[in-house]
């Protein structure tokens, strides 16, 4: 077997992993993330990650480097992490590459955000192949962006990338950052889902949440919102259309700054609500253009959920 | 005389000229812009870095380049430039860069953007020096700004760094540009003056006018607005207000997405109203940054009015 990069996309709800070779993705492995903590989610990761390399039939042996894309403030010259609520363990300093190198027998371990990681993927492995700017807006849980800039991932002094923190309505609607006015306050599931039910309690009607229940689920997840714009869900409906607007002023200003060849929309919300979401947000930017005679391409992704894996293997070299 | 650069700033009122050698200005010249066509703008050009050679002490085969910053489209490969309703003749095609070349016997002309250059200008030989990252906002009758990343201009597709009009307040005042609720709506000199006229129309008080007649001017300079605040002038405080408030939603917004070292606040306004008025910025960008307690850097201009004529001269490798 040839030697393989593992990529791991750590989240609040799952870990893939997937094993790449000579650019290509040659095996994969999902498992849930534990509610445990950190040392439980560390040894999830290795179990995940050997699975994945067991199913591109490579040995432990074969793996030349791991990359690793985790929620969470993240210090890509030790490979800790911290302040990601998400994970369980992961508010405080988390030692992730160097405890899973450990566990690997010693094997170059790269930590890097999870959403540059993503942007990362769709550049060199997905959508944003043709380009040598590209931004990725992952529209979640929360709203993410990662920046590449000449080919080169952006990262300023360390938080370079927080467009969902962009200021859309100032004085707005409160954001689970504890600010007002973000894009994420419009744009985030979590945000939506929020402003869905204080919407409930004032009176509006709505299927949204018969939906969720139907579905089992105990959030307002993607594929509740899709299939509640579906059967014509008029709240959920004047809710997209808010977080629609609310991605046409924040990425018009990203490339009135910037001049961008590309931005991708992905991300839960952005992969489910798929290609539509994404020429409606392409026509809210527009008139918010100071040259909108030159728009950026406004692309789906190609990876889908792999984004993030495939990224994560990208930045440690696979 | 060893050999030296000439930097020219072009603008609606005035052509600014520095003469550079070693990295100094060892000479200047400033003639008001010709209210003719673009032949005479050209000729003032001409005239005015002659003069500025000559004040130099250095005669026109001395000169090795000369930079020019434009308002206006820039195409900096060819030295043309157009769509500028400032400089007389501007509007359409103008083959600056060749026309000047031509006067001055082939010596090579850069042309660029003015607040690309000014912003150049600080970084390399002003307040930007210590950093390699710098945003540069230029506060006069409009709101211009130039990226530096990494070192290097960012241009991105020939537009980058159009921060005047990004979006602060959606659907809010008309702008110079047409859109809505652009920076350059609240925070331009013009802009500002519109609002005053409006909102006097509609019965405010304001010594604003008066102060701009004493002056003998036609128009709210920067120096009648800074009369105005100095006594006490409610509408002219409230104006410039909402200025420093717009300025506070845009520099945040650039931040979270770029993570910039620093931002260099100058233009007309900018300069006029000084170290105050940048401290009030750099406190109304606070509440909106994603790290607020990683601010960026909030720096005055160094070379004031000259930053953009040495600007061009940087560009042009003096």
């Amino acid at each position: 077997m040839a030697q393989i990069t593992l990529g791991v996309d750590l989240g609040g709800t799952k870990i893939q992993v997937v094993a790449v070779a000579a650019r290509r993705v040659v095996g994969q492995s999902r498992h849930p993330t534990p509610r445990t903590d950190a040392a439980g989610v560390i040894a999830e990761i290795v179990s995940a990650a050997h699975e994945a390399a067991s199913a591109a039939g490579a040995s432990p042996s074969d793996v030349r480097a791991i990359g690793i894309g985790t929620p969470g403030t993240v210090d890509p010259a030790t490979g800790h992490v911290s302040g990601s609520s998400n994970v369980p363990g992961f508010m405080t300093d988390v030692a992730l590459g160097p405890s899973v190198s450990q566990a690997f027998g010693g094997v170059p371990v790269t930590v890097d955000n999870d959403v540059r990681a993503a942007s990362m993927g769709e550049f060199r492995r997905g959508a944003g192949r043709p380009y040598r700017d590209l931004l990725g807006v992952f529209v979640g849980t929360g709203v993410g962006g990662g920046l590449i800039l000449g080919g080169r991932l952006r990262r300023g002094r360390g938080s370079a990338g927080e467009i969902g923190h962009t200021v859309v309505k100032n004085g707005g609607r409160e954001c689970p950052c504890g600010r007002r006015g973000c894009l994420e306050a419009y744009a985030g599931r979590l945000s939506i889902e929020r402003a869905a039910r204080r919407k409930q309690a004032d009176g509006a009607d709505t299927i949204l949440f018969e939906i969720m229940e139907r579905k089992g689920r105990d959030r307002v997840t993607s594929s509740v919102v899709a299939d509640a714009l579906e059967k014509g869900d008029e709240l959920t409906h004047s809710l997209v259309d808010q977080a629609v607007d609310a991605l046409g002023v924040a990425l018009a200003n990203v490339q009135n700054t910037l001049d961008m060849e590309a931005i991708i929309v992905g991300g839960g919300l952005g992969d489910r609500l798929g290609p539509h979401f994404v020429h409606r947000v392409a026509e809210a930017v527009l008139p918010h253009l100071r040259v909108p005679e030159h728009p950026p391409a406004m692309l789906s992704t190609e990876l889908g959920d792999l984004s993030g894996a495939v990224g994560a293997a990208v930045v440690a070299g696979g």
